[in-house]
Order: structure tokens, then sequence, then C-alpha cells
């Protein structure tokens, strides 16, 4: 089969024309791939920073954002059949330790994920296990179908955070962050407000619903601004989605006491954090956010979706086929692009 | 001044431009009425119907739906001063029970109404404690102003239920319910479904974002539509608004297992109640509405005013003089209007 | 195999030396029996009431509660071996509809359950999916394991109604009850009230923590006694276990406003319920409850017994040998017995 | 009036026999103190450290933990009369900001302590708003409703956790830390391990229920012990007490994926910390502690004293006259004594 695979220790991907075709074990399903979303993983694949030296096998198929048809299912496999058209978890879990067993499989402790430790997406077939499956309502299109794994982690955050009538910060624009600004609106977030470094991004997260988009290179009066719109006393709820280490002490200087705070932004390192002040005075609630909720997530998303409040037209900028994967990592490197999906199969 | 008040043991109200000005207490803010909404209770206590006859002391001002001006304040009244825009919460409490001190004084075992204990606002000045006073959002009209109470009614309801991102099946759209439905869109329901006898306010629920509206007069099929439209399962909140036995039967049957069912809606006596396969094997979770939370209610109200999605131009129907009191009430209780507005000064 | 099973469309059930020894699918496991409960429900089989008559296939192995032995796996089968001491949950789902899939698996639509629906555990062997197994913790007797089932209903309720720091009522005293006064005092509940109409289990509901015990036969004096323990406003929770419609009356009366009921109880008809005073004003939450979590609720029982605070040597009374089954029923439906236990193999 | 004031902007604080009795205003109560404890707050202020420096204002009243009777009552007061035994919330709000209003004034945006920034209770006659008092169940003895703030500390951070049923670890067994692993325990925590430095302290955490207390100057295999004693996961729960950064990063790698910390330690300046790995990959949630809710955790206080189960005759070790005051501060200070009550009058 047509594939894109880890071929070195370093920089880039490589296609392979005559990929094995994977076989499906007697609990997996095995998929035809249709579309495939370019992730913010799979750029630092692409480029082998530490991280992907540390954590990637090379020989890998990548690739973890899907949209395909089910193929064949192995003999166990009870709940699915060949012909439906579906997406899937990446995150793969035994079922058998306690997050897994009691509706918090997506923090399970033996999570191996698809695309980075065994083989993914970027390829005409993929192997999940029959409980990573999820059925794709037939009103939403492929292209979208593409990119419900990161849409998830924005909808993730979003209901974690409890957004309803609330007014809401979200600290860094990038993929995830645009479509949480999106998400929260459709959520019901009742005022938005957004920053990044970035002013195309800032100005889009405006035209997706934010009342104030506030560039952080130009200094700090933003936090005042925010308090100043919210009675003098500060946001309801920050969705940290940069990692950079002044939104987190900025984002939370931004919050009312007794604010939520759900961080899915991952700093590379420790960083200095003022706990006494951020969290413990100011009575916060602070939520880490990893992956989807197991499939939670991915109901709610259906019914965000069904609702026809998302806007993800202007996220989703580009689409190629697989073999210009190469144009398609530049577009999205660049920042020319947003979202890049690939197309792979009918 | 000029006042409303309940003349006698019957039909009716009487106004007298000569009632004595009511002088604030140490800890009570003195109100200058602008603007009065007419409630469905005080059509019960113009009808003077059995509950009305066995709680309202005649001789009272009634009205509880107000915007007004301070006036003056008591000696003791540390948080407010005259000339602020201000509305109240109705709900008066000695905050001395447990609900009281712990943020439910909503439904404080003490409470006593405005209008219907003591005088409320139907009149040129009405009083309240200071604890009571909601301070109006420069942004929000005098005629919406006028009807937060029961606007809160809904937007409660709909905040306890927790509808982001849910399928929301409002049952009985009259005044509350229809505001139940712009306020659950606005505050994220992705799907609302909604069900009433009467056309004209079913057609203003779908106008309002209602993606079916249902006649239950025309038999139970809709409880399958529902279903056919959340997976066969069934939708995932209730909003009970109508007080009616065959909505809380038909209600509890289109939810799915694990639901949530919020309860403002009150049956005028006890209800035959398939409690087992309702609540029990349905793993169900219903909440007693009563109110608006003091204050986060409020808080919440005004979020969702500030969020510009709630569509309140079509419920608010009429405004009348107070003089012409009688005309307001004959529009409201024919149901040519929904609700209708009464002007008592600047 | 020794198997009991509902010979005929009438009481009792019949004991086969010679029964088929049950195969397990590729999903399944294969238990050896050790030791099983009679539940409430087996004595409805017994009795062959109209539930019964109406739900129970006549011919299947019944009986729901059990620990035992595996003593083999289905070929696609990956997280247990051969040797392990477990126990299972009996609903038994496909993991396909929106309740499996969302943690909340105890109330999924298609349940079908083990001794009720298929072939039980009143046998020498046992068949369950995979994913029903529960591993015993070592520390835990055969005996006490042998009842997780019905213990898990009661951990369910009490974790459900959250009674930390709280006081509770139980009303019914039955198996499930007695479970809960010990479970509730385990898990933090303050104070405790009880009602039964049998002056046995009601002394054992103060031997396991409750601070009084009330016979509802003697009047309904013991609603003021409840309130007046409780600053004149009621208990914070009430655990209905009875299943009487005088109970959800009372119950809810010896209530304070904004408690939480969770209830058990199943009243075989619908009920007249004043849901006006009883949750509307109280705005009370009112939680059904269904079988066990899946498995956060048997996480929970672990944690329970771990802690050394589950007492439950006077509510499981009396040991048989499957073959002596008649005796058992009879200890157990005469009243003289609480829970028995049968003995099955080694 | 006797009274402890802090006399100059140096150590120690001053004892004058001659204090004016203070005048309450309209809407406070005047309080005639019976006991007082000595707070960890109360050290700062005599050891006159950094942040004493900046808060406190010399020459103020100190001491904000007693019990006393209302003496007299301001002229706007409707809840209390003089006669009753009462203690008191140190935090004054003018309850006009969105947490006052909304449940949690315990986190106000104006708050003011008694005893910090106004005459506190080191004194025969303290003043607090009427709002602040808290009437004292008569069954709780004097020594005991002497010390309800800082137990409401603990029984706040308990309760906010969540411990019901759940493995917990407390690190740091001072004051409050001890206070927290009785409330952990009567609240229904299974398990409890402890962490300190002080070998004293440690063996009193485990007679208060503790299953383990490791001393941490040993090492940090306790981590490995506390995952071994849960399932190889870790603790379901941290209640950080020490302030210690050492403690934020081994208490955070002691806890299982899904685990609640409540923090109400307060680092003394930003400590460096792995927000990647503790919070967001752990999927933790983060819960910031100040104070006590207002008045919700002083009702939980309520019931776990009436509960029985709390142990507080240990952690209450001395008791002095007010006039012996540099003995009762030595004995504290000196580790000698744990909480240390100073006798004022009757």
């Amino acid at each position: 089969m047509r594939a894109l695979y880890k071929h070195h220790a370093g920089v880039g991907l490589k296609y392979d024309a005559n990929r094995p075709k994977p076989t499906p074990g007697p609990r997996d399903v095995l998929i035809r791939v249709k579309k495939v979303g370019i992730c913010g993983t799979d750029r630092h694949i692409w480029e082998w920073d530490d991280w992907a030296a540390s954590r990637i096998p090379v020989g890998i198929v990548t690739g973890h954002e899907f949209v395909g048809t089910i193929e064949a299912v192995g003999s166990a496999v009870t709940n699915y059949k060949p012909g439906l058209r579906v997406s899937a978890e990446g995150h793969i879990t035994a079922w058998k330790d306690y997050n897994s067993r009691t509706g918090a499989a997506h923090i399970a402790s033996d999570t191996k994920i698809v695309g980075i430790d065994r083989d993914g997406c970027f390829a005409e077939y993929v192997v999940v296990p029959e409980e990573n499956v999820w059925p794709v309502h037939p009103s939403i299109p492929d292209k979208i179908a593409a990119v419900l794994d990161p849409l998830g982690n924005a909808v993730h955050t979003v209901m974690e955070a409890d957004v309803s009538a609330k007014s809401v910060l979200v600290t860094g624009v990038g993929i995830i962050g645009l479509m949480a600004v999106t998400v929260a609106k459709a959520a019901g977030a009742s005022r938005i407000f957004a920053t990044d470094v970035n002013p195309a991004r800032l100005a889009l997260a405006k035209r997706l619903g934010a009342v104030e988009a506030f560039d952080v290179r130009k200094g700090d009066d933003w936090v005042k601004e925010i308090k100043k719109a919210t009675r003098g006393e500060g946001a309801d709820v920050l969705l940290e989605m940069s990692g950079a280490p002044s939104a987190f002490d900025l984002g939370f200087r931004a919050l009312r006491n007794g604010a939520t705070a759900a961080i899915l932004g991952i700093p590379s390192k420790p960083i200095t954090f003022n706990i006494t002040e951020h969290v413990v005075f100011k009575g916060a609630k602070v939520l880490g956010v990893n992956g989807r909720k197991m499939f939670q997530t991915w109901y709610q998303m259906e019914e965000l979706l069904l609702s026809g409040r998302l806007e993800l037209d202007e996220i989703i900028t580009h689409e190629v086929p697989l073999e210009e994967f190469a144009e398609g990592f530049r577009t999205m490197i660049s920042g020319e692009g947003i979202k890049v999906v690939m197309r792979v199969g009918e």
C-alpha cells in the first residue's frame, strides 16, 4: 500500500508505494483511509526534535488524525462491519487500569498512541482495536471528519472548563486554540478573549467569535482590559493553549478569584509558577487536559457539529494529495496554512 | 403614591393614586419604580384562585418583577447609594438558615416574597433589603431589566441542567418555557426540542432556536421522533416547564438513560409517576428548580445578555402604562400577548 | 456440572448434578465458582411472581452474586489468565451505546444480566465476558467476595448521594439497606437515621452505626425527630431502599431544602408523588440508582473494604452447601437469616 | 479591657490591661471572649517576618481564633441576641463582589481579616459583623470551639478534595495537617498516608489514623511505597499542607492519573513546577484552598464534631491564661506543644 514512514533518525518522512498492508488481529478493525490531518505532533516528528528522537521508533508509519471506511474486521469483533465510515480515537489502552475502567481511559497508564508508538494513518490502511472506532455521523463531511482528533482536544478542554454563560480567556490561538474559540462560543461561552503573537491568527480569532484579541508582544495591558470588562474582577475561565510560561503567569492574573483554568498547553520544561498567588489565594481550580475523553468528548463533538455552530472553514485551510506531503508539511510549518488535510483514498 | 393593590378577596386589582409611600428600614433601600412585568403568579392573584386565596394577604400591593432607581437608603446600608439603576431579587430571607448561609438562599426555609407576602412593585415605590438589590448593567434596556425575575427562572433551570453541547427537550413553552428556549441556545444547547398545545407558541419556539416543536394534542409520536434524532436513545436533558402530568410521563420517556431533568413546572396536585421506570432504572438525575440562585443566576443572566444572543423581542410583546393595568392583564390572560410590561415612572 | 436451574414456570428451583459445563466464547472467561449469594431477585425468581414470569426464561441457571477462580479464557482474551480469583459484574453490554462509551455502562440500553437473561452462577461454572471480570483483592475473604454485587448496590447508592460529613436517612433496612448503613458510616456520613418495620433489623442498624432507628409502624413522629436533630431543617441525604410509597412521601418530608435523595428502592407500580412540594419547592436533587458503576463502584468497594470499617458479619448470617439450597432459600425468605451464602466449590 | 497588641515593628506582643473596649457598629456584634487559639499566622506576627512587616498595622490587637459570648448587638442586627455562645469567621467582606454573592465569600476580593487587618480576639472583647457570627453547638466544648478557624482550614481542604472512599496523601503534618488526618478519616477517606520531617508529628499522624507516615528526610522511597499500596498507580488525593517545593514535586508523583490535589500550603515564593508532567499529562485536578467556606465549611465541621469521630485531644496540647501569653507562644514556637489555647474570660 501507499504510506509515509519515518525512514531515518532525522528530518522528514519518506513515501513508499509498496508498504505491506497491515493485518487486523481478532479484536481489530482494518480501515481504508480517506483523508488525514497533519498534526503539530507530526511536525515534531518531521523535524525530529528531542521529544521525537526520544519517543518515535524509526520505521513506523506516522499520522493519527483520519477518516476512512472499515474494510475488514477481526474474528472477535462484534460491533462493526465493513463499509462503515469511521474515525478513531488514537489512544489505545488494554482497559485494565483504574482510569480505563472508570470512564477516564484517555489518561490510562498504559496508553499507546497510533502513529507515535505504532503504525499510523498516513497510509492507505490503518488498524485499530474495535474499542477505538468512532462511527462518523453522515452529516459530517470527510474534511472535518479527518480532524476530529485535534477538534476533540479543543472540545475536551472547553467542556472540562464548563464555559456556559461564562467569560473565557484563550491564551494561544494556534490550530487548537482557534478551534477552542469556535467551540467555546458554540458551547455557550458568553464572551471570549484571545491572546497570541500572530496578528493573522488574532484576526481570525475575532472572526470566529472572540470579542477581543490581544497581541501579547505589545505588553500586558490586556490583563487590565479583561478585568475592566469583567467588573474589575477577571475572567471566569482560562483555556491555556500555548504552553508559554508567560501565558501561565499573565493568564492566571487575568482570572477572577474562584476561576477555572483548563490547561492543554505543555511547557517544554518545568516553569516557575506562583502557586500561592495564582492558585491558593485565588481559590482557583486547575484542570490538566490530555487527549479526548473516550468517548464523551466524541459525543459532545458530534452534538456541536450537529448544532451547525462550529466554524471550521477558515481553520482547515489546505488540502493536498498524500503524494504531495512535502508541500503539505511546508504549508503547515511555514504558517502559510493552519490545518492541512491530505487526501489518501476514496 | 400610585399603586395597584389587592382590594378584596376576589377577582382583580384596584388602582389607588394615593397609597402611602413606603419607608425603608435601616438595612433597606427605597426604589423608584420605572417598569414592571406581569407574571403568571400575578395572574393567579388577579383571578384569586385557591392558591392565591390561601397565600395572599388582602390589601397588599402586588407585583415582583421590576426595574427602578434607588431613591433612598436606610441608615445601615453600606453598598448602595441613591441614583443607581437596579432590579432586585424578590425572595427575602433573614440569612440565618443552612441554605442562606451556604450559597442557596433561593431555597431558604424562611423566604418571604415581594408582592406576595409583603408589598410589591406595582407602585411608584418599592422597598427591599439591601442584600436583595441587583445593579443593572448599563447595556441592558429597561424593558428587559423589568423582567429579569422570570428570565432568571429560565436561566436557573437551564444552568442547573447543564445544557452545553447537549440535546434538550423543553416541555411547555409559555412565557418561561420560551425564555428557556433562547437561553438554552445561548448557553450552548446543541439541539432543542419543544412541546406545547399552542401552535403560535410552538412557531415562536422554532424561531427562537428549537429544531423541532411538537403539538402534543396530535399524539405522542414526538417521543419516537426525539429518540430517532438522538441515536435511538433519547434527549440528554429535560426542562419541564408545564406542570402537566402527561409532560412528566412523556418527557421522561423521551430521555436517554442517565439523563438530567430540571423541573420548574409545578403540578397543582400530586401526580402518579413511574419513578421505577423513569428515574431508578434510567439512572436519571432530577433537579427541583425554585426561584433564582442568589446571585449566581443573576450573574449568569448578565453574561448571557452581554453575549447578545438572547432573543427576547418576540417574548416581551406589549407595554402599557400602569394606569391601563386592566388592559395589560387582559392582554396577558387572553393569550393575545406573552409577556406584558407596565410603565410606572421615569 | 452441578447447578440449580428454573425448571418450570412456577415456584422453586431444581438441582441438576449433570448440567453441561458452559464453553467460553473468544472474549469470555470460564470461572469455577466457589461461593454464591442469594439475592432478593433470586427470591422473586423462586417465588415466580409477575416480574419473574415476565422476564425469566424457563430453563436457565439462576444466580448472579459469586466469587470463583478463572478456569479458562477465550482465544481473544488479553487481560486475564487461569488461576485468578475473581468476581464479576453481572450487567453485560456490547459497549456500543452512549452510556457504555461514557463511563456509565451500568445503565446501558442493551443490558443483559447474568442469572436473569442468561445462565448464572448457581452452578460449578459460569461464563462472563472478559470486560465483566473483577479481580478480588487478596485481603477480602470468599464469604464477602461472594456478595460484592449487592454490597455494590449499597456502595453505588451511598457514593452517588455523597454522604461525607452529612446527616443521612436510610428508609428501609433490608439486606441492602443494612449494608448502606455500614457503608455510609465508613464513607463519612456524620449521622445516620434508619427506618423499617422490622425491630430486629432496626436494632442491627443501630449496631452498625445508625444514631436512631425508627419503627414506622409506630407513626410518623420520626420525621419531627429527624428535623429536631438537624437544626429544625431536615436531613441532608435520603437513601431510599424500601420501594414503599409511604417512604417516598415521609422520606422527602424529613429532608431539608436542597437535599439529595438517592433512590434504589423500586415501587412495584407508579406512585402518587407530590413532586411540587418534595422536589421543586425543596430544590431537591433526586438520583436514580441502578446496579453498580462499572467499575468505579467496584474500586470504591475495594477501598472501603481495605479501610477495615465495613461491618458485614451480622449481615451475612448463614452459609449452606449448594445442595441445601432449599434450606438456604427458606432461611432467607422466612427472615430468619439476612444474607445467605451457598458454598459451591473450592 | 485586657488585650495583647502589636506594640512595635519588631518581635513580640505587649499586654495592656486597659485597652479601650470596642464599640459595635449598627450591624456588628460585641463578643466577650472566653478562649482563643494561637495560630501559625500569629507566630509570623510575633516574629515580625517579612510578610508580617508588610501586612500588619502596628498597634492592632491580634488573634483570630476564638469562642465567646455575645455581649451586645448593634441597632440593625436582627439574627442574634446577647448571651449566645459563638465563634466567628474572621474573613470580613462587604458582600458585594462576585464571590461574596455566589456562595464563595471566603475568596472575596475585598476581604479584611480579624486580627490581621483590624483588631482581633486576643482581648476581653472583639467586634465582628453580624454576618460573620457562628453559633456554637452546645455539645462542643470551649477548648475546641476556640480553634474552629484552623480546624475549618483542615475541613475545607478535605471536603474540597472529596476523600470519601479514597486513598489520601497528606504532605506536611503540622497543626492543620494533623487536623486534616483526623478530619479525612472521619470524612470517609479509606486510607491515609502522611509525610513530614518531624518524627513526633508522624507518630501522632499514625495514632490519628494514617496507615503509613513517612519521614521525607530519609529519601523518597515513600513515593514507591504509596504506589505499591495503590495498584501501582498512586493515591487518589493529595492534601498539600507544607508549602515545601519538594512536597509539590513528590506529592504529585505519588498521585495516580486523574487524581485531585487540594493545596492549602503556601510556598513563600514562586516554585519550579513540572506542570506538563504533574498536571496536564496526568489529567489532574488542582484546587486552591483559602480560608473556610462561609458557611458550608462551618456546617460540615459541626457535623463532623457531632459524629464523635474527630480526635483533637492530642492536637490541642496546652492551655494558658492570656497573661501568660509569652509562655504560650514559646510553647508553640519551640514545637514543645502543637495547638496552644489561651484562656481570656468565662
